[in-house]
């Protein structure tokens, strides 16, 4: 599936409502060349993800909008064609956020080498990539979640909080958790290792609904929401328990920033800790993850499932259909084989 | 100034406003006997201070109010005259929170061992006692303070604030504090090791306030009041900025649980670490904390002042005194010898 050219998905106009074909443009351009320090990618495998779907709204947020015109961004799985930058040569697979594109240039350290091995490739924009890591280093160095904890984590079917439910149980805990939909919350105890899990949108009260999802209370709390679900989780905390501040999804597009939660007496009356953290501070902790997760991935301990479409020009009818529901597990595009 | 029958002072009405003298009623009992596992202490000296007056009122708040009719509750610092309790002998010193009164009965677990030595013994209800082991325990257990860091204390003037300006010192931070007067802030800096203060009651923007006092921005928060100026002191917190969670007095007479502070986003972003934190469960820290700050204490490197009144029966016009500002330092009252 190499080019001669380099092939672009570009945001032609932003959405009202939901994304249709007509949103993007594929154009064409030559194949770019790298100046010292960069490197010239070829890009294998891509991920569409519905944080992209905000990004399309001309909105201020954690990441600044897509740009009408200009190439649309993913992570993706690469190889290096031509490297100008000391840390890389040609053949090396890295990862990173580029474009969605055949071909890419980008300074060195923005991408990270990965090593192809047992695990599928495509398996580090998700798993093995930063949902798996934030995932790990959220709940097991963070939060320090250990044997017979009760966890509970918000958003528990998305792309970190449904490895936060596996990882939880290899390390002995008992875990619950909040999703969307009444599919997402069966998708949390058949395939995401949860004990039991509710849907925030139809809870009559999220504070009773973590208390039934979580008996014995909250040892640990795996946050990714904020707003309404945090304070309720708060509520439920047990002495000495630890938060692990992940993301504020139900802030992300609030114009002011939002007041706390209510009961911030809890924190000293319980002796909580919350702790806010970004998973690219850690680099060990992360590299320690990727080879335990590929030991728990053979063993069958850790599952994953992706649905792969496949060639550039696919990519805005993946994305769309991901958006649907259409996808099982991430959806993934794949541009072209490796060398 | 031991006595042969035990003078107790009792809640005799709720104050309307300043306390006044009437509000108490001074009665005698017979001396009590201890029954299987109490002592018999009599008490020597006893602290009087301003959260009593929030205890007087018939309102929820972190702690029960106190009874119409009861025997006033205060910290004490007493000996032993008799004892069921295996853990105490006659004439041992102790510390814990008992009567306005000469003598009481107490489950000997509820009291701690003192010991006389260069401090005099009233220093146990103070610097040596809970506000000191709070202030030494937070700043640099709980937020981990070390050389460098720039701390910010608010309630910076009271019985925990005052030790925490002068332990940051002594650990080289440099140290910045809200007070509730012009006059508080002066003591900041002259008496208790503060570089920077303000009053927040006349501050136009709490968060230009700590701007201006923490230049630099902030690594240490010693919170002790909550609302309007943690949120203040949040927005000024540098990367992995640590937060000991010691009070939150702005919200103890609120009948309903306040909102949090705006921007827990930037718990994430910044990667902060909150921590609530109650002092009696760090007892090996406290015991540290004694044994360093009698060292401080004799070097001049920490210091204290105080006001004694004489005589249980002068309790209540101390308290009175003390609220209105007639003390300087700590008020405590003398309620007999050591034997």
């Amino acid at each position: 599936m190499s080019q001669a050219v380099n092939k672009q998905i570009r945001l032609a106009s932003r959405p009202t409502g939901w994304v249709a074909a007509n949103n993007f443009s594929v154009t064409e351009e030559a194949i770019p060349k790298p100046a010292d320090g960069q490197v010239l990618v070829r890009n294998i495998f891509m991920s569409v993800d519905p944080y992209m779907r905000g990004r399309m709204n001309d909105v201020k947020s954690y990441i600044p909008p897509f740009q009408v015109g200009a190439v649309l961004q993913a992570g993706v799985v690469s190889q290096v064609v031509e490297s100008k930058y000391d840390g890389l040569k040609e053949g090396d697979l890295v990862t990173g956020m580029l474009g969605w594109e055949n071909y890419s240039v980008t300074d060195g350290r923005l991408v990270r080498q990965v090593r192809s091995g047992p695990a599928p490739l495509s398996y580090h924009l998700g798993i093995l990539g930063m949902p798996g890591m934030t995932a790990y280093v959220g709940l097991t160095k963070i939060a320090e979640a250990k044997k017979g904890d009760n966890v509970f984590v918000t958003a528990a079917s998305g792309a970190v909080g449904s490895v936060v439910g596996q990882l939880a149980r290899i390390h002995g805990c008992r875990v619950a958790g909040s999703a969307g939909s009444d599919e997402k919350v069966s998708l949390l105890k058949s395939d995401f290792g949860y004990n039991a899990g509710f849907n925030y949108k139809t809870s009559k009260s999220l504070t009773e609904s973590v208390q039934e999802a979580c008996p014995k209370g909250v040892d640990v709390l795996f946050e990714n929401v904020g707003g309404d679900i945090f304070e309720a989780a708060l509520w439920n905390m047990r002495d000495y328990g630890r938060v692990a501040l992940c993301g504020m999804i139900s802030n992300y597009n609030m114009e002011d920033p939002q007041p706390g939660p209510r009961g911030m007496m809890l924190i000293i009356g319980r002796r909580l800790t919350i702790r806010g953290f970004i998973v690219s501070d850690h680099p060990k902790w992360c590299d320690e993850y990727v080879r335990k997760a590929i030991g728990w991935l053979k063993e069958g301990r850790l599952t994953y499932r992706e649905t792969i479409a496949e060639g550039i020009e696919n990519a805005p009818q993946a994305f769309i259909d991901m958006l649907k529901g259409k996808n099982t597990g991430k959806q993934i595009v794949q541009l072209a084989d490796i060398d």
